[in-house]
């Protein structure tokens, strides 16, 4: 196993991610920092829950509440 | 990995932040305490829980519980 | 990260504290011991849980049951 | 943190505890034995669960399905 | 605390056990081996679910599905 | 403990398998390799969910999803 | 246990494979990279979810998310 998925997700870093939840959140912010957990550090993020939208200019997001992952400016 | 998602969280000590937990609680207060579990121990501290909001003086929010967290002054 | 959650919270040792549990469970008590589970001993508890109210002289909490934990007499 | 819950839980070897877990179930029983995992070993023991009572000469109880636990001869 | 849970069940070993799982599932059988995580290993076992019964010659049970574990001749 | 349950169960390799898994699916297969989590890999496999049948020529099964594994050739 | 499963699911690395997830996603893409903990890095990835599909040109699944997975072009 040469190369890790986090490795591949880490070249994201300074780039727009998405992200969807376990509860259904989908999660849209330049990614900052990501740890082995998957908790990520998000800039300029925005929060999409029940078609409801909040921002957020610095985000946290506990990765056991990641299910999917992916650079978002593809 | 440089910089760590809880590093840059715990640069918010001191200062007001704002939590989602996993049951839709949302809690504001000022963060006085951080650890690697991401439980935070927060001063000042309002619960808003299916529209009743509880304040607290000091409260311990358990950190596997927490899905987003933010610096709230912003 | 000098100052840790559970360290605070076990300033309240000797001293009532609220706790809320994941299914809802509230409970007081006096709190005796505490460790890094977050596992919890409790004299005098009251336990409400659906409008009903139960003591116990005291009490072990499971820490992976907790969300919420405040010292009480603030 | 100079005393454990567990170790506190532990001092009621021999005696009567009560029970509560996660889905509900109540148990009393003569606690026999108990690990870290809060595994316990309980001799004469009743489960009540959805008004209906099962009786047990030796039961094991998972630890982490337990909530609560107290001696109950107090 | 001198005596554990597991090594308290595991004297039931080549005798029958009851098992409760999480979901309601109820197992009988033989109980052939046992590890630190609870899994088990049973024989001749019958599993009761939703009034169904199934039956194997040999079984293991997945550990953390499990809520109950008791000697069931008694 | 001298016989592990992973290790009765390690036996089956190469014969066919029945799991019954968390979320009510069934499998059949030929066990090709077991580790410490449980995790399994199978060949010619089929699962059985809500009456909907699917065919693999192999098959990972993430062991925190098993409930129930049995050698099916019995 | 002479073979591990995530070695055998490893050789279908560069080769399209098919996932469900615990929520019901079933995702197809191609197997880039694969982790201790079932993470996986997909290429031309494919969600669907509730009869809505979405494509990714690079996912990242989280492992625990993962019930199946399978080698697609069999």
């Amino acid at each position: 196993m040469d190369q890790r998925p986090l490795d591949a997700l880490n070249k994201a870093k300074g780039k727009p991610v998405y992200l969807v939840l376990k509860n259904g959140r989908e999660i849209t912010g330049t990614l900052q920092a990501l740890d082995i957990h998957l908790n990520m550090w998000l800039e300029n993020a925005e929060v999409t829950f029940e078609d409801k939208k909040s921002s957020y200019g610095d985000l946290l997001v506990r990765g056991d509440s990641i299910v999917l992952a992916s650079p978002a400016n593809q």
